[in-house]
């Protein structure tokens, strides 16, 4: 498979991996955010990946991604995993799908890769932080309307995922050479042949989730809930499957969704099955 | 979303309907082939089918689609639904998604089409039933070295159809305007907005196995079992969730696979996908 298709095949074996506590999975759909929507989501992020591939600018790859993810009816889907898997499609393509491979992706993105950026979320209702002080022009919730302050500014979209970094993993991911998604590739690799490659991705996304507390559910519910969040995946892991089936239905019942580390175990799916450490 | 993603993300909607009895599904996995296959088909599938969304003649873009769909472990995963999607997806490009449609685009196929339905035998290990007396040199399991009597014979793919209609309901929709692929699609239409798609198409799956026997069945295990199959369909359509768990679980157990059956849930999606009476 192309790198591009590793990227789909990877969104849609994390979704499919059961359970995956907090998210949407092969056995569990939210009210309005269903399995079905992640499933049109992956297809239609195809043309952005195969951009990114053929070797498109960063922003613009992701923008058309997230434009083709956002034809469905759940809103967004894969918003998060999307800016992971373009630089990293772009690192596999150019030949090295390593840390120093794909910062130096990231590390050369433009200004015109942080407006397509901003773009990008016209198309898909994203939760966001309040941006630092000072950066207000820069407000991702602005969409395009923010494009004229980026290019006044001349951030790049490194730059921009800089001022993220503290408060968001995927943007920690850009500026910190990939480190979890890297890990969880390992770890991937580690586990392969005992299950099947979703099952693998559910397993590692808890072992993602047991070491740091995941920054949306910091983001939407506090840092405290964040940090017990993290603590009771430590608690499944150790304590097995019926734990880890309760532990699932209580985050739901309390709509806490660790959305950034599903978005790094796509990631590390990504990484896994295009090194070819995992296979289906 | 073009053609070509209806198609992919149909195959993803067909998998992902559950309880689908006999076949694989969301929750069911076999011992061989599973659910990540089926995601990994539809993936690689994707470059066949784009081809056919451009014009490609239907023989090239279904053995391309074959050799895609055909890079995972789990063997052949969607042969007879990509024969069916690929002049579904030609119908649909040139503007003309009808029973009338879909006919131009098979009866205009070639010889050169039927040469590459027989080279996309190569790829993946197909269950074929004997062919017809004295044409024993056009056996499909034979794949590319049936090519020279294909072409010295000079029949196109479309006749290569008709030698399988009366056995292979694939087949059969081919020299008969698709009229169950239709039928499904018109069923998905009238049920649409009551359950997610991937539910429709597990509830429009057994639907369309209570009509008809399947003919994968009937050819791995005679006439007889294909019509009790068809009939306990029926019982469990009338008898509700629970008849019709424990009927998935007879066949998995008997190992009962009504696999054209699903193949044409498939192409009923993609029809009402398409044709937009279906949305995710």
């Amino acid at each position: 498979m192309t790198p591009a298709e590793d990227a789909q095949l990877a969104l849609l074996l994390e979704v499919s991996g059961t359970p995956k506590p907090g998210n949407v999975d092969r056995e569990r759909d939210f009210t309005d955010l269903r399995f079905d929507h992640f499933l049109a989501g992956a297809v239609g992020a195809g043309p952005g990946l195969r951009a990114a591939e053929r070797g498109a600018p960063v922003g613009e790859a992701f923008e058309q991604a997230v434009a083709g993810m956002s034809q469905q009816e759940g809103g967004n889907t894969q918003f998060g995993a999307l800016l992971l898997l373009v630089p990293l499609v772009r690192a596999a393509a150019d030949g090295d799908l390593s840390p120093e491979g794909v910062a130096r992706v990231v590390e050369d993105t433009t200004v015109e890769d942080a407006a397509n950026f901003y773009r990008a979320f016209d198309h898909a209702d994203v939760f966001v932080d309040d941006p630092p002080e000072d950066a207000e022009e820069l407000d991702a919730r602005r969409g395009s309307e923010a494009v004229p302050a980026v290019e006044s500014r001349g951030v790049t979209l490194y730059d921009v995922m800089e001022l993220g970094a503290e408060s968001d993993d995927v943007a920690a991911e850009w500026t910190g050479e990939f480190e979890r998604t890297f890990w969880a590739a390992d770890r991937l690799a580690e586990l392969s042949g005992s299950v099947p490659a979703s099952a693998l991705g559910a397993r590692v996304y808890l072992e993602l989730l047991a070491r740091e507390p995941d920054t949306l559910v910091a983001k939407q519910h506090g840092a405290k809930t964040a940090e017990s969040v993290r603590v009771r995946a430590q608690e499944a892991l150790e304590g097995g499957p019926e734990v880890v089936e309760a532990f699932a239905e209580s985050l739901v019942e309390d709509g806490v969704n660790p959305g950034t580390t599903a978005d790094l175990t796509a990631a590390g799916l990504f990484v896994a099955l295009a090194r070819g450490e995992v296979s289906v």
